[in-house]
């Protein structure tokens, strides 16, 4: 399975410490190698990085750890091929652009002889089930509403969208357009939120920890979302299977 | 004005020699410090870069300049703010997809009271002219053309379209799909095409020379467009004003 990182934010934060202990799960504490992604939203920008080396030994990733990027959302995956060959066109995160906004999505799992109707103006590029969901998502979506909708109308409209493809398989996924961060597992994902008063934290992969407390403000909200624990003393809460969850400014809407 | 580079070849090259004298363009040998950005097609994956730093200070520049990136389509943008704030949502070059392939776009000059009427599935995320000409181009394209055409076709229909931005200011682009590169100059547009027998090539903008006959076998076929000539000791051609270049497998298309 592939492995999901997920952060949304009130304020640009930097990725730096989670990104960290997850890319060691791209071929060194675990077994991920067929490429790995992020993607920061910056405003209504996003740096997108994509890469068919594995996390742990790409300059990239390499780039992405020492060069501190503050983001309000980050996605970010680590893949291990079950649909599609390994190439760059097959490595999450998938960007498209939708109402004048950059969407953003990675999946976990394998949807099973999955063909939905794509007849709108979202087409895969590459070969993966994955793909093939984030294209149908927008192309609902896109049908579902005239133009950007709020949060809480995207999250209702999700919900109705999104047990249509689960049926087919395992679908644990991560998807923002800046504003907000959807999440939605089958089988694992945890979060945690970060806030006030902020301790020390760390990472489960490696010798390395941080004291929260050193690098923030009274105010400051982060939710982080993964396939399993970056850390070893956080709370980290695991996903009901099948729910929706929207994070936005770093918490969890009702 | 802003600065161009534009790559096409006929095998996966590496462009670390024409960025390196190109990035020296983005704040130190010129004044194109409002952002950067590159995109690099892999088979029918793209990596794209973007960076509101100017490109000679930009840590991913640096990466660029020194991880050798093998593409048959690159285009690379050093922004000169004309409209829209420097940020990252108006940092060329730009993507979108249609027919299940990315397209890529980079603009240079400045389009005067341009507000295409918009009516399709591609809309600007920034506030630049020069993303206004892209979906716009997208959306006459995905109109003219029920699924993706041959280079040819494309051609043929980039020429009916490109007038129509072009009559409303300067408009030297590039676009790819990773099949072919267009280009187009209202003003100051350069190519060379470079194949067997290779020689030495030394950049205007910094120290540094390479044989090519060192790194290339006879077959290879490299076309390089740029806005002002990056090498002292190769024939370099001025585009035409007016006339739309489209490049295949290193080859200009006649």
């Amino acid at each position: 399975m592939c492995q999901l990182l997920g952060m949304n934010c009130n304020t640009p934060t930097d990725v730096t410490f989670s990104f960290s202990g997850f890319a060691q799960r791209g071929g060194i504490t675990d077994h991920h190698s067929d490429g790995w992604g992020i993607a920061f939203f910056e405003g209504q920008g996003v740096r997108h990085f994509v890469d068919h080396q594995s996390a742990s030994t790409s300059p990239i990733a390499d780039l992405i750890r020492r060069y501190p990027i503050k983001s309000q959302n980050v996605i970010a995956h680590i893949r291990k091929a079950t649909q599609g060959e390994v190439s760059l066109e097959n490595c999450h995160p998938f960007v498209r652009e939708l109402w004048g906004r950059y969407w953003v999505f990675a999946h976990n799992g394998n949807l099973v002889d999955y063909a939905p109707r794509l007849h709108g103006s979202f087409k895969p590029v590459g070969q993966t089930d994955s793909e093939r969901a984030f294209c149908w998502l927008m192309q609902e979506l896109a049908k579902s509403h005239a133009s950007v909708p709020s949060v809480a109308e995207l999250s209702c409209t999700l919900r109705e969208l999104v047990p249509q493809i689960a049926q087919h398989g395992t679908f644990n996924f991560l998807l923002s357009n800046g504003q907000a961060l959807w999440s939605h597992a089958s089988t694992h994902l945890h979060y945690v939120l970060r806030r006030h008063p902020f301790n020390r934290a760390t990472l489960s992969d490696e010798d390395l920890s941080v004291n929260f407390a050193d690098h923030t403000r009274e105010s400051d909200r982060v939710a982080v979302v993964v396939t399993q624990p970056l850390t070893t003393d956080e709370n980290w809460v695991a996903f009901e299977p099948g729910r929706l969850y929207a994070f936005e400014d770093g918490n969890l809407n009702a």
